[in-house]
């Protein structure tokens, strides 16, 4: 199987960057990834160190790739299952001032730099916590936080989501799961990074438990077919996932294009699929800390 | 048991209204509630008919009560375990033109009115489908839709949720969950109804399964002690619910909510609640289709 | 000509509170306002004294009236017709923790409670300044910051702007400005306030210069003509003044409601006006830090 | 004075963009730009043909240069003084179906693809209107739409704006205005295009009178000096320029960004920066239709 080594990691999602790997469609990868924080926060370097000597890197989320995709082209559809995520035996967790979903509110003035880092073994995060108090055994379920094709003509940052995919921080992006992204270049250009061992919904303080991975991609084409935004197909659930500045739009964007999907593929009238989903889906806040929020709306295959 | 009829039904949670009943507290009352269309939308009555006659109610969502729980003051919590809810044997769901989550959307111009009756036996669904497609049987999993208490001076509409409550629409308020809501006045005021047989998160269409029920609550009071917003205990989690128009803004004063609670009932340092919520919490989102969008935190008990 | 003392006041307009005058269409009447914070924060009783002392009124933003107008029904337009508006000698301007524009942005933590007391005399607000700054001397430009219509069946708070009118604090509600107002009860309800000497385009510290009034008001009546939104009229331009808890809605709603009116009343095609109100509109900000958020779009008058 | 013709265009601001000229600091430079739609549109070519026929442009906005300024270096600010905008004979107004601020509105239905084409001469737009109606007279007032420098690392599409300047459509970065931006990588890389002849406050049918135009700039850089955002001295006013997809974060943003100034390079306390700004400053919203919306915030200089 062919290897991405993290050794040339990106900033951004960009259609210039030369490929580090050219698979064919059908073909596994495995990807090696970074933590989301550069690896620079540890034991030793605690956030707080960091920010204190003015070593806090310039910019985060670094994504390994780009993989180009033999025959895929803008128009066609790409299409990544998730075969394995093999997390670090750490994880880190930090609140970085300024960032996360309470910072604006009546507690932000205790937001202080924090750092935690957790030992992650057989499955299962030790979390550790303030005052003595004993380590909180969170099971690991991981997923891959950021993963999306190079946008057409920009250079986006990778710790924006987008209809490209990107800084998505969707659960749903696990073992087992088929992403479909939209193709704007040769090649597609697959970028991915930013694992989680586990992660909340909403990913409130922005910072999930961030680690290193080896994870494994099996990619594939659809030609001819072109999607939005991405989508995802689990076992029991079909999934849209948009984003936007505004919450409120990105969960009616994720909607609009389930209701497109279940018309489209599953032959439902485009009126009982909306109102059906009124009755039975489900919704996700994958995160509200990036540039961009991000809604999954679902539909559960059992009503197919 | 005492019993309130929906004979005296209210379109407003109001300050002012006379009670239909006064419990203590630890009693039982059975609510009769009707449906939030008013009983208007029927087989021989479809929205579509309605509309072109001009017969559409002026109000929507009415509520039965208020109930008036003795011994509660302003600066208490009402304590409303949900302990049964059983639904009418007919639902009502319609699309009703310039409501919902698509309305504004690309696919808009499709959305005239229409209305689905659905029969409900043995606990299942049977949704109508167009174009002679086979009823979707989904299982009844009902909840109350709108609950709350009388706000301070105000009278708001029962289509409206805030901080007393309202038309949260949150699948959480259902048989077996412990809702808490702030007392603004004397006797607390409890008003619900709006009862749903089943209910997507977003709510997205506008409308429910609607139908009318019994529903018992066995009420409480917690003196001396105040919530800034609803909460709820089910048995495996504990849910903080706020509504804003922006539902950014929901989701994060939820947030805000669930870290102040896990920190003055469960004991967890304050950042340590905070980092712990963005890798084990869920969020909800209740409703994106009433003045104000509702969202759930959720914080698992086996942390705990 | 009759007049309304500031004896008795109200924190909400409502449709069941007891008018305090009758007058006919076409009449004028003398309305005496207290200033926003009840006349509570004077150079003796600063915000600072206040707050420590736990002497903070429970509700702010009082209101004369309610005034009935005879002969106005629901369905019907009131206009009323600012012919005066004479301020008082001192104006109140303070910072209150945890309202205002800046509460959550990164200046936030300065945000201590302030108290301005301005003199003001042949028409010159005397700003203080901390530091020993000289005062700054602002023409005195007075507006009647809530104004407005009992709703049809709640009672709304008085800080509230909605459909009905409140809390607007739009700029253009002064002297010479015919501002039209929809009604839902019998005798309209006209209740007022909140009278500013001189505001800043959005409020943006959520208080302006605060000061007990004497306006004159015209009132008059447009039967059997509705209206959706407050409108305005002034020498130069007419206005459309629309209020939502999105920033975005309320100035899109402005928009739209600008674009029916120059259709209906004034021969527009419609695409015509819309296409021109790119290109000639204004639009003000009213204020961004009540509960809903209120923009007046306008349109210059040497267009028509 | 050196030329920068519009033979080489661009639809996005990139660090990676070859300069087409090099200038010193104090320097003029003419700029040729063309119109916003490409010089696409036309009275033979009218938007509801392109579509028909399946011509219109893949990118919109395009912009010319980048201009190196020399000696600029990443952290210092450039100021761009505009001295003279000579706009087209000729304007382009359309209506492109799902752009502007009515398309979500309950007036959508009517929207359907219209050209404008305004002769312009003497200083005046001659704007057609439909039913045989009179052309109307709007004074022309030019502006430059689309200005910035190149970001750090990300290439950004011309039709957005943010940090680095953009696509804000202020009307006040027009003759006689000086506009500061970011340097964010060495020569700055100054892009500007998409002059409007005229444009209203929101810009609300996302469309302006577009025009070709020839600009003169003069450019100098503040070394050692940075700014957040873009800002504005005009003879009267200053002016923050922010945009966010939120149009009430940028609103607030733009108002914390000028207490900032006010403070910083004017003198003022915080708090009476904060206090004053609420009664005396002013608020444009430059746009509602690109993909984050812009408003400016202005304190007039009288008050210094």
């Amino acid at each position: 199987m062919k290897r991405v080594t993290s050794d040339i990691v990106q900033y951004t999602l960009s259609p210039l960057h030369k490929p580090v790997v050219k698979v064919k469609p059908g073909e596994s990868v495995v990807v090696e990834t970074i933590d989301a924080l550069c690896g620079a926060v540890t034991e030793d370097s605690p956030l707080e160190k960091l920010l204190t000597e003015g070593r806090v890197p310039d910019y985060f989320n670094p994504v390994s790739g780009p993989i180009y995709v033999k025959t895929a082209r803008p128009g066609d559809t790409l299409v990544v299952e998730i075969t394995d995520i093999k997390v670090g035996v750490k994880g880190v967790t930090v609140n970085f001032p300024g960032i996360g979903g309470l910072t604006a509110s009546y507690l932000q003035e205790n937001l202080s730099p924090r750092t935690k880092i957790s030992h992650i073994e057989n499955g299962i995060i030790h979390f550790p916590m303030e005052n003595g108090r004993k380590k909180i055994e969170i099971p690991v379920d991981p997923l891959v936080g950021t993963i999306g094709t190079a946008p057409p003509i920009e250079a986006q940052l990778s710790t924006k989501p987008d209809k490209h995919g990107g800084n998505m921080d969707c659960s749903d992006v696990t073992k087992g799961s088929k992403l479909s992204l939209p193709v704007f270049v040769d090649g597609a250009l697959l970028y991915l990074g930013d694992v989680h061992a586990v992660q909340g919904d909403c990913e409130i303080c922005g910072v999930a438990v961030e680690t290193p991975s080896e994870t494994i991609v099996k990619v594939d084409v659809i030609h001819g077919r072109s999607i939005n935004w991405p989508r995802i197909a689990t076992p029991s659930e079909i999934l849209t996932v948009c984003s936007s500045a505004s919450l409120e739009h990105a969960t009616k964007l994720a909607f609009t294009e389930l209701v497109v999907w279940l018309t489209e593929d599953y032959g439902f009238d485009r009126m009982d699929a909306y109102l059906l989903c009124s009755q039975v889906a489900k919704a996700r806040i994958c995160q509200i800390v990036n540039e961009r929020y991000t809604v999954a709306a679902k539909f559960p295959r059992r009503y197919f």
